[in-house]
C-alpha cells in the first residue's frame, strides 16, 4: 500500500490500512500450519517440509558452498550461454496471462519547457530520457517461479494457508524477494537426443530411464544442488507455431521428480510452458508434477528455457547463474539464467 | 504489437500496423547516424563509439573470456552476497516513477467451477495458483539501466536518433533483451571508509584520488572488464530517509569516469539512485555523469546497489553476476546481482 | 481471456481456456440462489429482491418511463450543473485504490518513418495522435458502483455467491454493462444547509428528520425513482485537505436508508468517499449502510459527488443525467453526472 | 506525478518535479500560438478558432441553454436507448490500443485476518468487497475523443503545439476534464437506409446529398448544436467479423464535415472506429477527416456508436446525452451515450 494511501483509517476502532511487508497495520497475521483443515480426502500433511516448518527456500538450501565451489570449478573457458528467451506481447502465454509495454518518451518534450533548456534537451548537455510503462503479470515468458505460486486447495508449501499469506499486493511468504541468487551446477539432460528426436512428443512422459539413459550418453551424473535443465527440443516450437506450442507439451513425470527430490537436486527447469507432460499421467490430477514440485517437496521450477544452445554444442555440465528482481510479494520473476562454461 | 491487435490495415495503400521487434511491417527503419543534425552549438560527433558503429554492447564487450575466467578463480568460499533491494511500491522513486502490484488469486474461486473441481481446487489433486498483476516502469528500485536510456538531444549512443529507435512498444535498438548475461570480475570500492564516513555528503563529488586511495587502501587494483561497485554510505537512507535519499547523492565525478573508461570496465554501479553527484558538478549540465557514460562511452550503470553487506564484510573482489529478464524494448530492468566470493 | 490467448487448451480431457463474457469456455456456470451456506449465526437470506431472483439492476428499476417524463418537466433554463470531480493520481483515494496515467506520444516519432511521411508527420496532411496508458481501478474519484462491488461473506445482492461471479477478468453479473444509462429526477437534500453547518462533522449520523427537515426547508418532496443527492459539505475537504476527508465522514445512517428504500428511490449519492457515517453507527459493524443498499436492498450508490454548486445556487428539482462507460465485468464507473434545470 | 513522488528535487537549482494539473512546479508553461513554426508549406494556420484563441470546448460551445430546452422537448415517451457498445479485451480495437482487465478479490481473504473478522468477512456483518485492476487506453470501444487527440505536425486546435501541452500524465489542455457534460438534441441520419442498404461499403465516402436526402426521407432538419449520428450500417460486423471490421470503413466526407461545420452542429458520430471513409478520399492524406474536424474545427467526434437499435425503431430526433469520466489529461473517454425520446 502506497504511503499515499497509508492514511491510517481508523473506523469503528479498527485500522484498516495495512502495510506492505505485513510488518505493521491492522490485518493481524495469521498461521493456519497447526490447523490442517481443507485436505482432500485421504490427503495427509505434507508439511513441515524437509527444510523445517518456517523455511521459505525449498530446494535452494541444497546449493551450499562447496556445491557452488563445485560448479566454479567446472568453467573452462570463460564463455556463457543465454538461457532465456525475450519477451514481449506476442510470445506465447498460459491462457489469462498477458505483458503489455508502452514507451514513454515524453520527458523529449516537458524537458523542452525547462528554464535552462538548451536545444533539444535540458540543460547545456541537453540531457533527455526515455522510459517504458509495462502491464502485465511475471507468470509469462523464461520465468522462474515462486514455490508459492500453486497450492493444494488452499495450501502452500509448508502449510500455510491463502488467509495467511495472501495480502492485496501479493504474497507475504514465498515473494520473489524470499528467493536467493542462485549461482550452482548447472546440468542439461538432452532427452530429446537420448531418444533419438528432434522434439519429444506432446505429452510424452519423461521417466527415471530416460534420465538415466541420456545422463549415461552424456557421461555427467547428477549431484546435491544441481539446477537440472530437460532438453525436450519442445522450445523449437516457440515463436514458429504458438498454437502447437501452448496445446500441450512433453516433461517429466512423477516417478522422475521423486528421483530428482531424492537426489536432493535444487530447480528441474525444461524448454516447455510448464514442468511436466500434458496431457498429464492421470487426467484426474491437472498439473500434478509443478503442484507436487513446489507444494509438497520446495523444489524450484524454471519454464520456457532457451536450452538449444546447450544442446547443439553439448555442454552438459557447467556453472549457473540466475539472478532475478526482487519485487515484494511476486509469484514470479521473468528471467534470462546463464550457463557459464 | 499483438497479433490480435496487428490486423494489416491497408489504408490509403499504407501499412499501419507495424510488427514488434521491427522485422516487418510499414514503418520503414530509419538510421541518421550520417547525418549528425540537432548537435547543440560546439557538440562533435562522438560516434562511432570504440565498440563499433553497430556496436549495442558498449562497454560490456570488455568482458571477455579471459575476463571471465579471472574473476572465477576469486571464488574461494562458495559464498554469496546479494546485491538487490526490495522492490515495491513504497521504496523511493525518482518523480514520475512508480510501480503498483495486484495479487490475482481468482483462480481460487473460478477453478472450483470446472467440471472436475474437487473441494477447495481442480482435479483430484485441487490445484489452485495465485499469479499477480503489475504495472509500472522498470526504472525503479535496484536497477541495470539500458544504454539506450538516456540521450543528448535525440542522439543516443553510436548516434542513432530518437526516429530511428523509438517504437511504441519500447525501444528497438538497446531494448534489455540486447543486454547480455553478465558474469565478470567485481570490485567494490568503499569510498566512504577511504573518507572515514558512514556516508559520504550529498553533491559529493568522487574523485581520481578516492578511487586511487580507496583502491590503494583495500590493496586491490582495477582491471578491464570489471564491474566496479561504489559504496558511498548514501544507500543507508532507502527505506529510513527516502526524502533525504532522492533529495542528492554524492557520486563520481567526470574525472573519475574518464580514468574508469581508460581502464575499460565493464560496469560502473553505486548505492545511489543515479549515478554521479547531484547537485552535479556544473549546474548548467544536469545529469552530466550517466549521460556522458551511456551516450558517449557506452558504459553500463547500475543503481541502489545494496554494498553495505560488502562493505562491512571487506570483501573488495568478487565474481560478479547478474543476469535479467529480457524484455523486449525496455530501457532498465529490475535487477538484484550478486557478489560471490 | 483475450482471444490470441485463448487458444483452448485440452488438458486431461478438460477445458482450461473461459471465454469473456461468459458465453462459452471450460467453467461450467453456478448457482448457489438455493443454497443458502455460510450466513452468518442470525442472518436470514435476503433473497429474492424485491425486483425478482434474476435481477441485476435493483432500484434503476423504480426509474420508469413515466419517472423519466417528470423529470424533463423540471428542465426550465436548460442550464446544466457538472457533479464531477476531476481525478488524477494525486485526488484522495481510499487506502489500497490507485490510479496511474502515461502520455503516448510515440506516434510523433515513428509516423516520420512512414514510407509517405511529410515533415512532422504522416502523410501530405502530417498527422500525428497521442494516447495513454492508464493503470487502476474503477473504485477512484467520483464514482458510480455496481450493486456487485460489495458482499456480506461470499454472498452478492439476491444470494449470488463469490463461486457463480466472479472470472479472473471481473464479475460475470453486476459488472458495469449491466448498469443502463441514467435519466431521472435528481434531487439535492442540503442537510449542511439544514443543520446550519458549512460542513457536517465526521462521524454525523443523517437521520430521517435530518431528510425531511431539510426537504422541508427546501420545499421539495421525494418520488419514486429519484437520485436523491446528499450535500454535507464533506467534499469541501477534497484537494484540501485530503488527511481529513479520508479519515472518516457523515453521512445516512440506517434509518434513512430504509426510509428510502421504502420510498423506493433509485440512487443514494453524496460528496463522500463512501456512504454512510464513518465511524459508523454501530462500531461492530463496518460499512454496513453500503453493504446493505447494495446487497440486501439492490440500491445504487454515488460517492464523491460535487455538490457544491447546487447547494450554492439552491436547485433542488432538476434533471439528473448520467451515462458511463460499458466495461465488462467492471464494480464501478469513474464518472460526472450533470443536473440538468 | 503523485504526491509520494513529487519530492522536489533542487538539482543545480532547477526544480524536475512537475505538480500535475500545472499548478505549479519545475516547468515553464509554453505558448506557441504566436510562433506558427512547423506549417507543411503552403498551410496556413487554422488558428484562432471561430470560438477564440483560448477556447477549448470547440464546438460544444454550440449547445447553448436554448438548444437544451429544444432537445427537452423531444422526450414524449420517457424511454431510453443505450448507444454504447461493451467493452472488453476481446472486443476490436484499432492496432496498437488494448485493455486489460483483472478482478481484485483479495479482501476475502485478508478480512479474515482483521481483529473483528466474523465468519467470511470483516465485523459482525461480514463485509467484503471486490474490485479491479484496468490496464489500457482510452481510445478503445464506444469512446468520446478530446479534440487534442489528433494534431497536425506537432500543432493542437488553436495552434497550440506538443511542447506547450503534454505531460508525462497526459494533456494539460483538451484532456477530457475539459469537456463538459452534453445534453443536447440527437440526430440519426440513416444513410444505409437512405441507400437502399443493410451496410454502406467499405471507403464509402457519404456526402452532402446522402446528408440531405437521408434527413428528407426522415423528415428531420438539423440545428446548431446538434449531436449528428450517422448509421452506416458498418456497426453490425462488431464482435462478428472483427477483422473486416477493422480493415477499413464508410464515413462522411470532407465535404459532409464541412457542411456539418457550417451548420453549427456539436458532434459527429458514427458506427465506425473512425469518423471518415477508410481509405480515405485523398489517398496522400490519411485520416483527414477527424484531423479537420478536430483540430481545425474543433468538432467533436464519436465513435462505435451502437446506432442499431434507434435506426430500426427509426428514432431520427431525440434528447442525446452523454457524461463521462473527467479523468485528468485523457485523451478520450470510454462512453455509452443515451438517446431519450
Amino acid at each position: 500500500m502506497g504511503r499515499v494511501l497509508g492514511l491510517v483509517l481508523l473506523l469503528s476502532g479498527v485500522v484498516i490500512a495495512t502495510a506492505q511487508g505485513g510488518e505493521a497495520g491492522g490485518l493481524h497475521s495469521s498461521d493456519s500450519r497447526r490447523d490442517p483443515h481443507g485436505l482432500a480426502a485421504g490427503m495427509q500433511p505434507w508439511w513441515p517440509s524437509r527444510y523445517g516448518a518456517d523455511d521459505q527456500r525449498g530446494s535452494l538450501n541444497e546449493i551450499t558452498p562447496a556445491v557452488v565451489l563445485g560448479a566454479i570449478g567446472l568453467v573452462k573457458r570463460g564463455e556463457t550461454v543465454d538461457l532465456g528467451r525475450v519477451l514481449d506481447e506476442d510470445t506465447p502465454k498460459f491462457p489469462g496471462r498477458y505483458w503489455h509495454q508502452t514507451v514513454d518518451l515524453s520527458a523529449h518534450v516537458t524537458n523542452l519547457r525547462r528554464p535552462d533548456a538548451q536545444g533539444k534537451g535540458w540543460g547545456k548537455n541537453q540531457i533527455n530520457w526515455i522510459t517504458e510503462i509495462q502491464a502485465g503479470t511475471f507468470q509469462v515468458g523464461t520465468q522462474l517461479d515462486s514455490i508459492g505460486h500453486i497450492q493444494i486447495g488452499d495450501r502452500f508449501y509448508n502449510g500455510w494457508t491463502v488467509r495467511d499469506v495472501v495480502e492485496s499486493w501479493g504474497l507475504n511468504h514465498f515473494g520473489m524477494e524470499t528467493v536467493p541468487p542462485i549461482v550452482t551446477r548447472g546440468v542439461l539432460v538432452d532427452v530429446a537426443a537420448f531418444k533419438g528426436k528432434a522434439r519429444l512428443d506432446k505429452g510424452y512422459v519423461i521417466g527415471v530411464e530416460d534420465l538415466d539413459g541420456a545422463l549415461a550418453r552424456q557421461g555427467v551424473a547428477l549431484r546435491q544442488g544441481d539446477a537440472v535443465l530437460i532438453h525436450t527440443g519442445w522450445g523449437s516450437l516457440w515463436g514458429k507455431d504458438d498454437a502447437t506450442f501452448l496445446s500441450g507439451e512433453p516433461g517429466p513425470g512423477m516417478a522422475l521428480i521423486d528421483r530428482l527430490y531424492e537426489r536432493r537436486v535444487a530447480i528441474l527447469g525444461a524448454d516447455t510452458w510448464s514442468i511436466g507432460p500434458v496431457p498429464g499421467e492421470d487426467p484426474e490430477r491437472p498439473f500434478l508434477v509443478p503442484q507436487t514440485m513446489y507444494v509438497k517437496m520446495g523444489l524450484f521450477g524454471l519454464e520456457n528455457l532457451a536450452t538449444e544452445d546447450l544442446a547443439a554444442k553439448r555442454i552438459y555440465e557447467f556453472l549457473f547463474v540466475l539472478t532475478h528482481g526482487k519485487t515484494r510479494g511476486s509469484t514470479a520473476a521473468v528471467v534470462a539464467p546463464a550457463a557459464v562454461y
